[in-house]
């Protein structure tokens, strides 16, 4: 954990320049603009501990895979999101030194994300060796407004000297990912163009053959007013530059303005693109800085109008929910279904930019309730668009007739992960996509979604459970062996009670869509029905049987229902327990040691509970809370979401906040030290639920939507906004009242502390805050 | 399954040439000494298919770990016995027409290994593309009897044709192994020398700077005469090579004589190397190569003397174990207590030529049996040796105070495997070093080696065991999470039987190794107290507890004992259940399907019975026998020799019979379908064991040896020869009569059929066969 970082309510503020945190920092500091999206690397060259990161959003390489020892069914690549140009490059130099902050004593070092208009600001002061010493500031942003374009201006003084300045902006795709399994680079040139004072650089990615055109054009003041320059042309293997030597004063300021746009083949034909990128810039370039950025402060106000989480009286957790808010809108914007949402969004390279069962477990619920909901439909037609891969995969694995398993990581639908015990194991994401199916018909009433896409998902999952069970003679009941839970602290084990819950919702719940389907769309039905050769009353009298029989592993003892078989055989420790040199335990101890430890990693029979609390009674959710809770780890982000929200059911209102901070400030504070990998952004969704859902007691239930609020002591007021069926609705909580607003023009029945209330047109309803017990 | 060779009682023969099948057949036809061997590659260049393999034992290079996901505790190098030059290269050619049989009609292709003396020896007629025919006769051996040595001859005949022959004999160091992992080679070049008839050349291994020099000499004949050449000396790096043009006269006989040597820095200083190596090339081309070959044939007739299994009646049989005795001794001859016994030998890559639990397991009673005592307690000490790095790999995963975890694979003690299920937590593999201390002494009678060398690893491993347990307050027994045992198709299971009873076995054998060293020998057990820091009473205290504490899953309605926790909750499928395209399921199925399947890679419990016999009664085994024999699929080379022990003991002789036949003749009928890259070294070990314990019944307990001898109705007799302190024996069974041969001065009292008996000095008892009811 490092806190490093100011607190502040709109801005993220690094302030002193600590070379060591660089990576972390560049994670925190990223922009984008759910196209594209970069690491907060230096513009300037820096010599130094860097993680170069310039992502295109679907520009993806099948990396071959690299594994120690290759079992049957793993995928031959793994699809990574590549590295691309930078578009912010300028190199500096005075008299023939670079300025490199790796070779300078940094002062006044400042960066600031403001998240508020979403801008990136950095400034330093720096000394270099000659002794010299120059002033920058830097401010950039990818523009949310045109979604190829991005600007930057770069001032640069030099505070005790002149000499002359060499600047040189450039493209550059020669690049490669860190984590690129054979140190191959993935990019090979088509074509490149340098004027004098632009340059543009198309490439195409290998095996994928997607084309990228990068390209920029810059202008540069000095003294208030605009110069006019010569520049050499610089051209090498998949670069540009443009050269300019100019005079520099002590105490003038240089100005830069580089206008940059990114374009790609998911939205242009090929020979178009170069013409396309240089279009874009000439737009940019024309609108000029100010004005471009001033439209990117109104469109950020815009979005923050809707989404905003307000709080007062508690900074460091206002800075953190915003945080998470801005980094999720510069991830994905919902207006493309053949994007998705990587773990790390544009801020890293780990996990392959690739789509988890994050997506539909914790990102859902986020856009469900603050986008269009045309946005979470996209997201599940995303799924729909790729059953037929999933059927693939379950194919290689064994399974037949049409029996669907999503894989765990992926691209384009193919299965990109290769550890056996989550490719093959961790199969409960199954259960998660046809959760979110049943989320959305849920929240948005939009029952017809079954018929046109919904059907033949839940279908084929259902399929999947009924062979991957196992029919045991001696106990009588259906079993499944060898599974790996949400908890991934443990592997390959029988009878995740999660995993085999989540099978049986399915099964059930598949049938339930059949009926409403071939009721309702009986036309659609047998379409259905013919096109993936369905035998319903053969098919669904095995899955009525195996839900019906299946083994649910519980201890009555305790009251609780057990994670998998033999789990309470284990030391039941708690995290209490550990010492402190032992956290987090997976950058400590050995894997074997971590299986057979009772802790947890994340929510795993809590995971259930979450997702089907109106299944159980409220006692039977704390003697489970209560028990798994203290043995957990929350080592993966997607933890404390779930703590927050079932903590705030039970009235555990300090666990939940304490739970709440965690997650809000997992990457601003480096919780799990390994921020510098990139900021975990699906998570953040996550924090967005732990709130509204946690804090706000949000639900919809019957078609109902409920809330609950509380406030924590540590806070004056909070305030959020959701969206639910046309209605648009905003929930105030300060001291101990509670206000529901209606931004809308009709009234609304809603739930309101467990009572029926009428929400008026435009109204308001209040009531006194309720506890729950905690 | 192939069937491609001839069944010979003393020679393995290759008749026709399949390419397919090259691969393979390079594996079987591998020749080696204990100090260096070679896969059968040609001679003469050959662009098809093929594995080249030459390998000297000792000689590894850390080949930097590949892996999909790291994990704590990865090693980062996996040691590899790696490929060398071949001393046997000679290129031919006609008039610029290169001989490569890949490029030619071949008829007539023959290849022997004539194991009664020692040699390899092929022969073909080729027609090559220009429509000329050449007859070819190679032969070639690596000398048993000067361990350094090799030589060849090669003899080429025009058959209707007259031209110019280019002969190149090279030693060429410039070779890769298929499985780097980096594609990286491994050596570099340090010296080379060539004259007219001779070249060498020194090389040294990255990292590890072992150097090696091969060298060779040679002499040609035509028309039975030697030829007198000028040779063009051919230098490139890590490369010599001298190239002769010579006239060649239709039905002419060209004879290449090659002398090779091989000598490495593991005996030698540096320095003096490439002395060494003329030196011991001199030596061989002074002897020429009939000599040499006569003597290699009298040394083998020797071996066979001693070592030899004979079987009348079933020339398939006879042909597996001499094999299987022939390559157990060109692998590893136990002169040298660095080196072990790689489960590829000298035939192949895989799995780095390291060492694994085989050698204890398996290997070890077979040199126990035939070999000078010394040759076993070599394998005991090189273990000792490693006992520190064993120490540190222990630490590693989190155990402390001098807990000691053998490494699954090793080259120089340290662990080089990288598969979680596997490195940390197959650890089985620790008991069966204690055990291999145990049957050491329970054979020889050695009790001193405890205090010498085997009471400091009993206490290592007894300490490892201790921390690996854990109590389980629910069931008040210890228990064992989260390990692999013998059946690896099982990963991370929870209390696999045979390594909960193992380590308890361990627990109770290392106290009484105390109890023994206190006693007899006070001054070394204090001295080994204070080395290691050995706080006895506190210690034992704890084992007892656990020993006598320790949860040994059994079914009691099924009378068995229980592989593991949830094994009997599988669907209880049987071997008969698979259909034939499943088989083998290892490489057919995904790796989760095998997990959740009921399948057997190999003796599990079973193997538990096998080390524990005179534990149990036989009806329990009979009844585990019976339960768990017909779900093991035997997809390791391990598995058959355990069942045709126990087998042979419950009085199954046909089944005994069927797996023998499967081991005995496992690489020479390919029946796993890998023998390409390698034949199964350590598990012909395990043949000869299952002949000699299995169909010879042969026992040691309470100092005296046993014997059962039973005879399949497929053979009229069988005879084999054990050493056993200091007595040299004979079993020979014909028919129903048993005859015990004693080849000693000296009486010995024997148990015969469970009846004890005096074998007198050169003298004989003889038994009618005592048949076991099946």
């Amino acid at each position: 954990m490092k806190e490093y970082l100011k607190h502040d309510e709109w801005s993220i503020i690094e302030e002193g320049f600590i070379p060591e945190y660089n990576r972390i920092s560049e994670s925190i500091f990223s922009i984008g603009n759910g196209r594209f999206g970069q690491r907060a690397n230096f513009e300037e060259q820096y010599s130094g501990d860097t993680l170069p990161g310039n992502y295109l959003a679907g520009i993806y390489y099948p990396d071959k895979t690299k594994v120690g020892w290759w079992k049957i069914g793993y995928p031959e690549y793994f699809a990574k999101v590549l590295n691309a140009s930078s578009w912010a490059g300028i190199n500096i130099d005075f008299d023939g030194e670079a300025l490199d902050l790796a070779e300078c004593k940094v002062e006044d070092f400042r960066r600031e994300l403001n998240m508020k208009e979403g801008f990136l600001l950095r400034t330093f002061t720096a000394k270099m060796k000659s002794g010299r010493r120059v002033k920058v500031e830097a401010k950039r942003f990818c523009s949310i407004v045109r979604d190829e374009i991005a600007a930057l201006e770069y001032r640069i003084t030099p505070l005790d000297f002149s000499s002359p300045i060499n600047i040189t902006p450039y493209v550059d795709f020669d690049v490669e990912n860190e984590d690129s399994n054979y140190d191959e680079k993935f990019w090979v040139e088509v074509d490149k163009k340098v004027k004098r004072r632009q340059g543009y650089v198309t490439a195409e990615t290998k095996k994928t053959a997607f084309q990228a055109c990068t390209g920029m054009k810059f202008s540069i003041e000095q003294g208030g007013k605009e110069v006019d320059f010569d520049a050499y042309r610089i051209e090498k293997e998949k670069y540009v530059a443009c050269s300019v030597d100019l005079a520099c004063k002590e105490g003038e300021t240089t100005v830069i303005y580089k206008y940059a746009a990114n374009v790609t083949s998911l939205n242009y034909k090929k020979k178009e693109l170069m013409d396309r990128c240089k279009a874009a810039v000439k737009e940019a370039y024309k609108e000029g800085f100010q004005s471009l950025l001033r439209e990117q402060a109104i469109a950020w106000g815009n979005k923050w109008e809707e989404a905003d989480i307000r709080i007062e009286g508690d900074v460091a957790a206002q800075q953190g929910i915003r945080f998470n808010i801005f980094q999720l809108y510069q991830t994905y914007t919902g207006e493309d279904e053949r994007l998705n949402i990587g773990p790390k969004g544009f801020t890293g390279e780990k996990y392959g930019g690739s789509t988890y069962w994050d997506t539909e477990a914790y990102c859902f619920p986020f856009y469900l309730a603050t986008a269009d909901q045309s946005v979470a439909r996209n997201l599940l037609v995303y799924r729909y668009k790729h059953l037929q891969k999933a059927i693939e995969n379950a194919e290689k694995l064994g399974f037949t007739d049409g029996a669907a398993l999503y894989p765990m990581v992926t691209m384009n639908g193919e299965e990109s992960h290769n550890e056996w015990e989550i490719t093959f194991e961790e199969i409960h994401r199954n259960g998660a996509i046809a959760y979110a199916i049943y989320d959305y018909i849920r929240y948005t009433g939009e029952q017809e979604y079954l018929s046109e896409y919904g059907l033949e998902v839940l279908i084929g999952i259902a399929r999947f459970w009924a062979q991957r069970v196992h029919f045991s003679k001696r106990n009588g009941q259906y079993m499944m062996h060898g599974v790996t839970g949400p908890n991934e602290y443990e592997n390959n084990v029988n009878n995740n009670w999660y995993t085999n819950y989540i099978a049986k919702w399915c099964l059930e719940y598949a049938m339930e869509a059949i009926e409403y389907v071939a009721q309702n769309h009986p036309e659609r039905y047998q379409e259905i029905e013919e096109k993936i050769k369905f035998y319903r009353n053969t098919e669904t009298g095995k899955w009525k049987d195996i839900a019906g029989n299946i083994y649910l592993p519980k201890d009555d003892e305790l009251g609780i229902l057990v994670q998998h078989d033999g789990f309470l055989d284990k030391e039941l420790l708690t995290v209490d327990d550990l010492k402190p040199e032992d956290r987090p335990i997976n950058q400590n101890w050995s894997w074997d040691r971590i299986l057979r430890s009772v802790f947890i990693k994340q929510a795993d029979v809590l995971q259930g509970l979450y997702f089907f609390e109106d299944h159980f009674d409220t006692d039977t959710i704390r003697r489970n809370f209560d028990f798994y809770e203290p043995r957990t780890v929350h080592e993966s982000s997607l933890s404390p979401c779930v703590h927050v929200i079932l903590g705030a059911l039970l009235g555990r209102e300090e666990k939940a906040y304490e739970m709440y901070l965690r997650t809000a400030r997992l990457d601003l504070d480096d919780y799990n030290n390994d921020t510098e990998d990139g900021c975990h952004i699906t998570s953040m969704a996550g924090t967005w639920m732990a709130f509204v859902k946690g804090f706000g007691g949000m639900r919809v239930f019957n078609d109902t939507v409920q809330f609950s609020p509380f406030i924590t002591k540590n806070w004056q007021s909070y305030a959020f906004k959701v969206r639910f069926r046309g209605y648009y609705l905003e929930v105030k909580v300060a001291g101990e009242q509670t206000q529901i607003i209606n931004h809308t023009n009709k009234p609304l029945e809603i739930m309101l502390y467990g009572e029926r209330r009428e929400l008026p047109a435009n109204g308001t309803v209040e009531a006194a805050v309720v506890h729950r017990q905690g």
